[in-house]
């Protein structure tokens, strides 16, 4: 199924505006969930609009919630998101960081308190629009068990990454897992035995069934996913364990606020962390001539030799580019299950569908 | 075979100053190569020197060289290193990033025209020392391959990030392969198969056989060393190679020198490029309950379940610290043939063995 872009969005607009945020924030929330879906991330776009519901409803996410300055230099700031909406405390933290890279050549906000806020490339790519290298990371509620363990410690954990390159700006948005949670329920639904190195059981013991995993997360009952790396050693577990580790760092533990371990353990407050960066790239040397290098280096990539049965070699963000240019103007795939979804909350909240 | 760690090090010194290096210049680049000894990393420590002692004929180190400030603000500097020693200009720089911390809450530092400069986790833990946040990051000649790629294009790329907890700093220090080149060389000395998913054949096939990966690597026939995550996406490889962009980005794009794919390319110049910050953390809020945050979180990450068959947990640094202070005042181990190498350089230069 597909919906037309601009019609999903002006629902989104509605819906938000339902709840009670306002015009300018009903149009962040809905552009960061929008952006999702023309990337092709539809794990993050209007899928997520029951959840968010959720949220709202139990009082996870507070409607009328402002933003807080906990503490401010001319590079940095943190900020108590006071549970209000992850993309709108999102988008007003990384406005900081821009504007204090354009003042003092870089800026740092750590926010505390906050809830999911979207696609980690919506806020690095807004830097990236300012000609400006933009960083982003979030914690998430723990997923991810640490090498020789068998209790999830980190979340999700997503970092991600943009600077500015023709003909595409350089973006990149991991998270710090081996894979999400999304890709184990495309196994569990499809009945398929999960690749060996993604997950583990309670015990800590390699794992390739997606319910038992799942389930265990959902219990809190012990295991879950690998980090980038896998499972072990052998293949850099290690590694993607000690990136998990930097994003609780940067969002968590500098804020002040929740570490993974802690996030999404009360009914009514999540407290997911972020981090945002932003640095004018000219405080090194001249922009244009840096900009060429980073657009010369990706195009010498995507030029080089092919593996056997390959034609292509993409950078970081060039797919959802192109994605993108497509679905701008067009439309957007939709599951049956999210239409329903919209179509209950259209009428729950007395707002017109479409 | 094992040698006192001290009269290692002095050796180290007596060399470097028979190469033409100050007292102070060879004071520092035995001290780089020493901890990577006492660390257990002996891939970059005594073990190179006969590396370097090639580097310093071929005239790829300049043992007079300085460096060169090239662009600088209160937050940061461009240096050019001239082909200076890497273990030099990396003291160098990361000293004048902590400087910048103190003042300004950060520097950042990128170096061109450098050369090799042993572990990461030396610069980034004079940062911790300072209680500052240290990062570094160093390319290296390409050895990995993109994902879809038969053609190295980026290095080994090392990342490294410490930051002061108790009682083990947080050091975290990887190359962005998944596995750094030193492991394929054990698996071809003992004619062991590679596991699946480490390298690729002149053709971007998957490979097992470390000799022919390693021939290929010195010929540039094409292959290498998969991105850490493996080979092609299923466990996110294209996040490792994103990675390995990055370290090349801070390094070599925005220093505006060579990248990986470039690097090494000449009888008498490697090029290789480095990355240095430190912020100090005080920038976000209170020091002392930042620094708390963190050994609390790291301590819960020790004490969580362990995996079956497992009774402990590290964190990033933690080894490295025990292994160090069994070694400091003792010995380090050496192979035989290091020992004859060092006897060999000891006899070239005229200086005393031990």
């Amino acid at each position: 199924m597909f919906i037309d872009t601009e019609k999903a969005r002006n629902f989104c607009e509605r819906l938000f505006g339902a709840y009670g945020f306002s015009v300018d924030e009903s149009k962040i929330i809905s552009d960061v969930l929008l952006r999702a879906d023309l990337y092709g991330i539809e794990s993050h776009g209007i899928h997520r609009l029951v959840r968010y519901n959720e949220e709202i409803m139990s009082g996870q996410v507070d409607v009328k919630a402002k933003t807080e300055i906990v503490h401010e230099t001319g590079i940095s700031a943190c900020l108590d998101a006071n549970k209000r909406m992850g993309q709108i405390v999102g988008v007003e933290a990384m406005k900081l960081a821009i504007e204090k890279a354009k003042t003092s050549g870089c800026g740092m906000i750590t926010v505390r308190n906050s809830n999911h806020y979207g696609i980690a490339s919506y806020y690095t790519e807004m830097a990236a629009e300012h000609d400006l290298i933009g960083v982003s990371m979030t914690n998430t509620e723990a997923i991810c068990v640490p090498t020789c363990g068998s209790q999830a410690m980190t979340g999700t954990n997503a970092m991600a990454l943009a600077m500015p390159a023709e003909p595409y700006t350089f973006s990149y948005d991991i998270s710090t897992t081996v894979v999400p949670r999304g890709k184990l329920e495309v196994y569990r639904k499809n009945d398929q035995p999960l690749p060996d190195n993604w997950g583990l059981d309670a015990n800590g013991n390699p794992c390739n069934d997606a319910a038992i995993i799942i389930d265990n997360i959902i219990a809190k009952a012990g295991g879950g996913i690998a980090p980038l790396g896998g499972l072990g050693t052998l293949h850099g577990g290690h590694k993607g364990y000690g990136l998990s580790i930097i994003v609780d760092v940067f969002s968590a533990v500098i804020s002040g606020g929740l570490t993974s371990n802690y996030v999404n353990r009360k009914p009514d407050h999540t407290g997911i962390c972020h981090y945002f960066m932003a640095i004018d790239y000219g405080i090194f040397g001249d922009k244009a001539s840096i900009k060429t290098g980073l657009s010369k280096f990706l195009q010498e990539i995507r030029d080089s030799r092919k593996a056997e049965g390959h034609n292509r070699i993409y950078t970081h963000g060039e797919k959802e580019a192109e994605l993108m240019s497509q679905r701008i103007n067009t439309q957007i795939p939709v599951n049956e299950k999210t239409l329903q979804e919209m179509r209950t909350l259209a009428e729950k909240y007395s707002i017109n569908f479409f």
